[in-house]
């Protein structure tokens, strides 16, 4: 009945790798900074990452190329193979860490090296997506949105443009030597995989709170960054009375408030956030005449998400009303909840039995390439934990003996999937 | 038994006289900006203005001259006479109105113009305080508090500092060819005045609110400039739940809704505003964790001002420890609350009376050179409106009629004080 046992797999060995490889990617000329990781899309940093990487998968016995919008795309099997897919991305935000990202893409690796050390035949595509934090060009996910068909030519031509030049995406994948014309084949590369697996650090402290090992994702949450702004009168803060104030802040103050409540009340995995507010004209000594407060809602489930986000303009509309002060929303992204694969998700939760970890099912509250992919190949998520919650930062750190358990897992579940989808297994 | 009747007064001329200064000095080269007044201590517009003023004060028949740190002095008396002192400040924040400070000393000289005119020999001493707003030097009534020997000499050679160069006070005043060395001299200008009155606009909007021509200032608020710290733990706004975060946002959201009500709490004339708020990280996607919040408490009696403090550091606190929120508060400046002269404002009251005036006494919310005179020399203010309450910014607006009838009131109160003070009158 079950799938055959996983091949013997030497923990130790696979992390001490994955240290290496790490170590030697967290320095120049593999990123910008030395003290911490700078290494967006596009940059010389990154394309010799790239290089790196494709090296390793060469000699492996991967046939590597990028895709014409800059996603490396890795095989070890024949064109028409539906393989089981596996990565993350190489980029990272500006001052970064160690392991966002180039995790996912190194423990593919491992998961390959380790199946052909034991004479395994699996068929595999490793993928690392181009663009996934949005320090290059701005946008989140560009790489596999783009393959999801989500972005279309005019806005690589024209709108989305380099922070650091402010050069359209087109010409910079030009420069680059992408033939970034044939965008349209951009997709194929979701034809190419029967599954997907991501592993990649939590970014949160779930699993660190609960002292498991690993976790597996069973959904992704939605989102909607939006801005909140509070239009009152400025005023000279030792002039005017308490009574003739329009105070934009106090507005804002009491709408932040209550979106906490908001989100408790919407349920155990709903988040609500503002992380940037702005003041004008922001001098002590001056009453605020305006407000940006940004709203950053997460769910998993889009009611929750429009319940936050209902609540919380209603409230902010409510004391706007009580205090004359002006209440405008303008949305700036949103991108819908993605629920995993549940035969995926079961394929790893039977390898980490297997494998002896303490693991759970958890969510992702963090947007990944994932999302974008799983809209049409069943996919899953593995998350590890790092310590304190903390990514995006030159403190992120986490375990690679965490990470070579997760390579032991996946490989099990890559076994069970193929086993699966060619009719074996049972 | 009464003072003699003021001399006749034609309020239509000497606001038109008003309008043509105003209009004069809010262009270049008299402001660096052209649709702002930018004129901060020691600019090369702001020596320009004192030029100016001081040519039209020798124009009357009076002596001037600066003193060691740059305050304009004129008498037009012998040295030893104790005159009835009158003025504001000729300097402007950056992006400034047209009326805040210069008004003051406009008025001045039209009341010494106008006494002179009508054959009267009254004593009289004009003075323009020196970097009122803080904007060349960071040091808020910096001439007055000199003059009042609450600035050491070791302060100006050392740590106040021009915002634009970095450079020494000193240094600056010497480069102008003041007799900087001389600063102790400095608090002479006081023993010159038997008392004192600024007026100036009123940077709220009780008198617009109210329909009245004039404020008669019966007392400067005091103040306190201090910042709150909350310290929590940044963290990825996805990948966080509610019950894990330790936003130092909420906790400052909580705070400044409480600091509002303690402000309305502690009576009629206190205050209460956060106008700076800096987050950390400040991005649209992270838990904040670091909030500092800026906080002005003003009143006319020292007691509301610490029960407000002591209330807001109560709450921060108490949100704190609930939140595992460190809080910090750190105090900027300190000012006590002055109440003005009872006879100098009784003066003011018996000529807007004899002038038809719509006026009404009220508080000062706004700091003013006038605090640090008023504590040796017996002291009051005139305010008048200002439309929509609005100062510090190239919006600012006033009314030369009303600033006319601020001279006519002012010069029937200074005959009065003369009269009271050289015996007559009675």
């Amino acid at each position: 009945m079950a799938a055959p046992p996983p091949p013997a797999f030497d923990r130790a060995r696979c992390a001490e790798r994955l240290r290496r490889e790490i170590a030697l990617l967290s320095a120049p000329p593999y990123t910008a900074d030395s003290d911490a990781v700078t290494r967006y899309a596009f940059t010389e940093p990154y394309w010799r990452t790239i290089d790196h990487v494709r090296g390793c998968l060469e000699e492996i016995g991967f046939e590597a190329w990028l895709d014409p919008v800059g996603n490396l795309i890795a095989r070890n099997c024949a064109p028409g193979v539906r393989a089981v897919g596996l990565g993350s991305h190489c980029d990272s935000v500006r001052g970064g860490g160690r392991y966002d990202g180039i995790l996912g893409v190194l423990t593919a690796i491992e998961v390959a090296r380790e199946a052909r050390a034991a004479g395994l035949d699996l068929p595999l595509q490793i993928v690392s997506w181009v663009e996934e934090e949005a320090s290059g060009f701005g946008q989140m996910l560009l790489g596999s949105r783009i393959a999801a068909g989500e972005i279309d030519e005019a806005a690589l031509r024209r709108d989305i443009r380099a922070i650091d030049d402010g050069r359209p995406f087109w010409e910079h994948a030009q420069q680059a030597g992408l033939t970034v014309e044939h965008v349209a084949h951009t997709a194929e590369v979701l034809n190419g995989m029967a599954s997907w697996i991501e592993l990649h650090i939590e970014q949160g402290r779930v699993l660190e709170d609960a002292g498991d090992e690993l976790g597996i994702v069973t959904d992704v949450a939605g989102y909607v960054h939006a801005d909140l702004w509070f239009t009152g009168q400025a005023d000279h803060a030792g002039a005017t009375p308490m009574d003739l104030r329009r105070d934009a802040l106090v507005a804002a103050a009491l709408t932040i408030a209550e979106l906490e409540r908001l989100a408790r009340q919407a349920g155990s995995d709903a988040v609500g956030t503002v992380g940037e507010l702005a003041v004008a004209p922001g001098v002590i000594n001056a009453v605020p005449g305006e407000i940006r407060a940004s709203l950053d809602v997460r769910a998993t489930r889009s009611e929750a998400i429009d319940a936050i986000l209902d609540g919380v303009r209603g409230v902010a509309e409510r004391v706007g009303i009580e205090r004359e002060i002006n209440v405008r929303y303008q949305e700036r992204q949103r991108l819908a909840p993605v629920a995993l694969d549940g035969a995926v998700c079961a394929a790893l939760e039977r390898g980490a039995a297997r494998a002896g970890a303490r693991w759970r099912r958890m969510i992702s509250g963090a947007a990944h390439d994932t999302m974008c992919i799983a809209r049409s190949v069943p996919s899953a998520m593995v998350f590890i934990p790092c310590v304190g919650g903390i990514s995006h930062s030159a403190a992120e750190d986490a375990s690679p003996t965490d990470a070579a358990l997760g390579v032991n897992v996946i490989l099990a579940a890559v076994l069970d999937l193929t086993e699966r989808t060619t009719g074996g297994g049972r």
